[in-house]
C-alpha cells in the first residue's frame, strides 16, 4: 500500500501521519519524488482499509499494491484447483457442461430433461427450486419440493446436481441433497450467506454480480475460502451495460483474466448472460475458445410454457446439436467434453 | 403490455400466439400498423413475464406499458406516505436528519456522538452494529453488543434509532430494539430478507443498490409492501459509475423521479454516496434543494481512529455547522428541519 | 411508434394530442386498455423524435416500434453485405485478419512488420498515422508522412491498407491513398465527419464508441449510408465497464447481435479491446467462434519500444502462432482465413 | 509514477527494466517491500504512457501519482479562473444563467425568447445553429443562418451568445460572431477540434462526454489550454447510467470535485442532463446548492412545436418563476444571480 501525499506537505504533518500509520502494525518507508512524497507501507496490510488515511488533509490518495484476496489468488497457489462434485471434475482438462431447466416444474419434467441432457453429453444437472424474482408477484419456484424432484432426477440419471440457495435458512438441506450449491448474482455480496457456506464441505458455484469487478468477485470467493471451504467455482453470467437489446452483456473477456488472477475453475452461463436462446450457441463456443472450464445452460422440454425464462432456454434437440459444435471447439483447445 | 411482431408474420402464426397469450388470462387486442402488427394485452398483466413471448420466432420485442409496482406507485396512492418512527415523522413537511457513527465502537462513543448530533438538530440516531464489508478480514461490527449500545444511546437521548440488518437471523432482535430497520445496498435484492421484513411492523429504510434502476428499487419496496408492511423509506446512497475519484456517484436526479413515481419518503446518504467528508456539505444542501425528505449522515468523534469509513465521517463540530446551512436551504424550500 | 397515455386522461386531452400527432403526417390508431389508452402511430415515423410528445402532461411515455436505422437494417436487406478493399473481401466466407503496428514509426519499421504479417496470413495492413491521444503531450503520430510510409508498405507487400481519419481536413488524401478508412471510437458520433464520409467511395471501418449501444452504432453506420456510401464495416473494440483490470471490456456478445440486426460485416479489435497482449489470443479465437468476419490486431517488431500501446501489441512471432490457432477455429466454423 | 513489480522478479530483470525506464529521461528510485518491489519514477513523467511498462512480464501494474493535467489543475493555479464573455463574468461571485432555445428556428422566435430570458435575469443567450443529432434524418439546425439570427438577437438584447461548434469548418465564423463557443458532449474527445480551439481567443464551454471521467474532462480542457487558450468553462450535462427513466443522469456530485481539482468555472445543464422539463427546477436549485457557477437552460416559446428537445424546454413563464427560486438559493450561498 502506498500513501501519496499532497505537494507541499510539511515535515511536521508527514511525521504525524507516519506515526499514525506505524500504529497499525506495518512498516513505513519514505519515497521522495520531485513534487511528491510517498509513504510505502510493507508488512500485513490486508486488514487496513486504504480509505482510512484519506481523512488526513495531507493525503492525496492511497494506492493498494497487493491484491486483497490471498486464498483465491494464483500468486500464492499457482496450480489449477480442480473441484470434485460426485464423479465429475471441474477445472481439469475436461470441459464440464451443466444443463437443465431454469426452474423445476414437476418430477416428470425434470427427469425427462435430465435424460435428454445426459444423452447429449451434459455432466451435471442444473435446476432451480428457489427462484430469485424481481417481482413479488412472479413464480418463486417449488422450493424444497422442487429440490427433492431434482435430487431424484439426479440419482436416476447418475448426474450430480447444482441448484441455487437463496438464504441460510435451508443450508442443511442443500448440504445434504445438492452436489454443487449455487450462489446467485444478486447474493454475490450477501456476506452472511457466504460466511455460512465457508463452513460446509460442498462445492460452491459463485455467480458474478451484475456490476461486480474481478476483485469483488474474487473477494466474495475469498469469504468462502477464508472459512475453510476452498471448493469454489467462479461463474460469469453477464454484466449490466448500457445495451438493452440483450438482458445482460456476457463478458467473455473476464475468462482469461480470472484464469490468470486465480487458480479456481471458471464456468460461463450463456443463458442468463444473454437472455436469448439463439445467442447461446455462438456464445458457448466463444466461451470455450476463450478458455472457460465449463458451461451452465438452460434446457427445457417446452420453452414457450416454461414457468420462467423460456426465452433463453434451448430445446433438447437444439442442445444436442450445440454439444456437437462444442466438441469440435473443445478439440481445437486440446480438451475433452 | 404490448407484443410487437416481426414484419411479415403470417396470419397463422399470429393466431397461434394470440391463443397462447389469451391462456394467460388477459385480453388481446390487435393493432395493425403499416409494416408492423402489435398485440395489445389488457387485464392483470402483473404476473406475466414480458420475456415469455420472446421465445416465439415471430415476436420482435415485448414492451411493458404499466409499471410493475402497484403499492409503491403514486398513481394508485397519490398522497405522500408519512412514516412514523417513535415521535419522528419522515415524509412530512419537516426534513429529518439521521446522524451517528458508521459503526458503533463503544457505549461511551455512541452516546457521546448521539448527544452531539441531538444538540445540533438530528432527529434520528444511526449506527452500524452488523457491517457488510467487502473483505472477510476487515472489522465486521460489534453485532448484538453494538445493537444494545445503540439502543441505550437512543433511549438516553430520546432519539429513535436506525441500524442495518444483514440477514433474517436477527430479525426478532431488530423488530424489538430498532426503530427503523435499514436494508443495505448489497441486500436490496435479497428477496428472502425483503419478504421477511414484509411481515413485521417496523419502518424499513431501503437503500438503493449500486447498479439499481428506479424500477428495481421500487420493486424491492413492493416486495416489502406486498406482504403488508407499507412503512418504507427509500434511500439514495450513490451508484456506481466510471468515476473513481469518489467512492460512488451520488445520484440526486433520482430524488425528483422517485417523488414523482412513488408516494414513499426519500432520504439521501451523502456520506456513503461520496465517500469523502468534504463533499457531505455541498451534497447535503443539494439533496434538500432537489426535494429530499431527509438525510442520513455519518458523524464520528474521532474520524482518523474510526473503525470504518473515517474518511467520510464528519466531526461533531463540522456537523453542527452543516446543520446551520441546511436550515437555510430548508427554509427556502418552505420546510423545517 | 406508440404513445402511452397517463391513466385518467380526459377525452378532450386525447383529442388534442391526436390532432397534434396527425399534423406530423402519420396515421393514428387508438388502443383502449383497461387502465391505459395508447395511440399507435403508423406511416413514416423516421423523422419523428419520440421525445416530442413527452411535453404533453397526459403522455406517460413514447415507445419506438421500428428501429430508426433503415439502410443498415437486415430487415430491409437480408443478404450479407460484402465489402471489397482491393482484392480483399470482408463479410464473405473468408475471415479477414488486418494486422500491423499501432502507429507508423518509420518506413523500415512498417515495411518489416507488414512483411511479417503478410507471411503469417494477414490480408490487410493496419497502421496509425494520426493518433487520437487523451493527452495533448503524448505522441500524436507522424501524420501525412506516416500515411505515405503505410501506403508504400501496402504497395510493396500487395496488401490493402486501413488507417484512422481524425477529421475532415485530410479526407482527400485518405480517399486517394487508403483502402479502408477507419473512424475511431471517439469519433463514432462525429456527425460532420460521418456525413463527409458518406459522399466518398471507400470502405469505412466504423469503430463502436466506448459507451455506445447497438442502436447508436447502427445509426452511425446509417449516417454514412444515408449519403450513399454503403461500404461500412462495423468494428467492436471494447466498451467501458466498471472493470479496471483491462483497458476496456471486449464485448463479444455484440457480434451475434450485430449479425442479426444488420447485414454489414463485423470485425473485432482484441488489441484495443483488452489493452493486454496476452489476452489477444483467447479473445481472437473467441471472436471467430462468436461469428466475427474478421479481426484487427496490433503487431509490432519491438513492443517495448513502440511509440504507443506497446503493451497490447504482439511480436511477429506470437502473431504467427496466433494465426495457426485461428485457422483451426475458422475451420470448425466452416470458414477460411 | 510507480511501477509495481510481480513478486519473485529477479535482480536481473529489475536492472533491465530500470535501465529501460531511465532512458525515458526520468529518475528511478527503488522501494523494497516485503513481497513487492516498486520502482518510483520522478522528474517529468507527463510524456510517459503508463501502459508502456506493462509489456515487461515482470511488471504487475503501473500507477500514476501526479494528475496528467497541469494547466487545468488547481494545484498549480490555486485562484479561481474568471472567464469573461462580453460584459459577463463566469466563475466569479455572480451565478450566470445562460438561457435560450435548443435550436434557433427563426429570427422572431429567438429574439422573442431572448427578450423573455433577459427580462427574467438570464445573462447569456444560448441557441443551437448546428445540431448534433443521432439520426441523419432528423432536423440538423439552420446552420450559418441560425448563427446569424442568434447574433442579431444577442445584439438587440445586449446579451453575449453561446452556440455549439461541430467541426473545424466554421471556426472563423464562430470566432467572429459567437461570444462563447460550445463543444458538445460527443465532441469532448474530438482532439482535432480541441486543438484548433486552443489557438483562438474566445471562451470555450466544454461539455462533459456522457461516459467521461473527471480526468478525461480535465484532459480535454488541457488540450485547449495547452495551445494557449485558457478561457475554458467546464459543463456537466448528464452522464449515461443504467437508468432509462431520464435521458441522462445529471451528476451534481461532479461539481464539488471539479471545483476542488480545477480552477476553471463549472456550469450545469439541467435540460440535457435530465431531458425532462419538470426536473429542471429541482436540479437547477440543487446545482447551485452544490456550488455550480452557472446554469445553461433551454427555454422555448412553444415547447410542443419546438424543432428539437421540446420535452426538456421551459416556457418563458416557467423560466421566470424558476429564476425567482434560484435567487433565493444563490442568496443562501452568499452569491448573486
Amino acid at each position: 500500500m502506498m500513501i501519496i501525499l499532497r505537494p507541499g506537505t510539511t515535515e511536521d504533518k508527514i511525521a504525524q501521519l507516519d506515526e499514525f500509520v506505524r500504529k497499525t502494525g506495518v512498516e513505513v518507508q519514505r519515497i521522495q519524488g520531485q513534487d511528491t512524497t510517498i509513504l510505502g507501507l510493507s508488512g500485513d496490510t490486508s486488514r487496513i482499509d486504504p480509505g482510512m488515511f484519506d481523512i488526513f488533509e495531507c493525503v492525496e490518495r492511497t494506492v493498494k499494491v497487493a491484491e486483497p484476496y490471498k486464498k483465491a489468488n494464483r500468486k500464492y497457489h499457482p496450480q489449477n484447483t480442480v473441484v470434485k462434485a460426485g464423479n465429475v471434475e471441474i477445472g481439469g482438462n475436461k470441459i464440464v457442461v451443466m444443463a437443465g431447466p431454469c426452474s423445476v416444474e414437476s418430477e416428470a419434467q425434470v427427469l425427462s430433461v435430465a435424460r435428454d441432457c445426459k444423452r447429449s453429453g451434459a455432466a451435471v444437472l442444473r435446476g432451480g427450486a428457489f427462484k430469485p424474482r424481481s417481482s413479488p408477484y412472479a413464480f418463486q419456484g417449488l422450493g424444497l419440493d422442487g429440490l427433492e424432484m431434482l435430487k431424484v432426477a439426479g440419482r436416476k440419471t447418475g448426474m450430480p446436481i447444482v441448484s441455487e440457495i437463496m438464504s441460510t435458512e435451508y443450508i442443511e438441506q442443500f448440504e445434504r441433497d445438492v452436489d454443487i450449491i449455487q450462489v446467485g448474482a444478486r447474493n454475490m455480496q450477501n456476506f452472511v450467506l457466504l460466511r455460512e457456506l465457508s463452513h460446509i464441505h460442498k462445492p460452491i458455484l459463485l455467480k458474478r454480480g451484475l456490476a461486480a469487478t474481478v476483485e469483488e468477485l474474487l473477494m466474495a470467493a475469498e469469504y468462502i475460502m477464508a472459512g475453510g471451504n476452498d471448493q469454489v467455482i467462479l461463474c460469469e453470467r453477464g454484466i449490466r451495460t448500457f445495451e438493452t437489446y440483450t438482458r445482460n452483456t456476457l463478458d467473455l473477456s473476464v475468462v482469461p483474466v480470472l484464469k490468470r488472477q486465480s487458480h479456481l475453475p471458471v464456468v460461463v452461463d450463456p443463458s442468463h448472460g444473454t437472455g436469448l436462446w439463439w445467442m447461446v450457441e455462438p456464445m458457448s463456443k466463444a466461451a470455450i475458445a476463450a478458455g472457460a472450464d465449463g458451461l451452465i445452460i438452460e434446457v427445457h422440454n417446452d420453452p414457450p410454457h416454461a414457468k420462467c425464462d423460456g426465452q433463453q432456454s434451448l430445446t433438447p434437440m437444439v442442445f444436442d446439436k450445440l454439444m456437437g459444435s462444442l466438441r469440435m471447439i473443445a478439440q481445437v483447445e486440446g480438451r475433452d467434453i
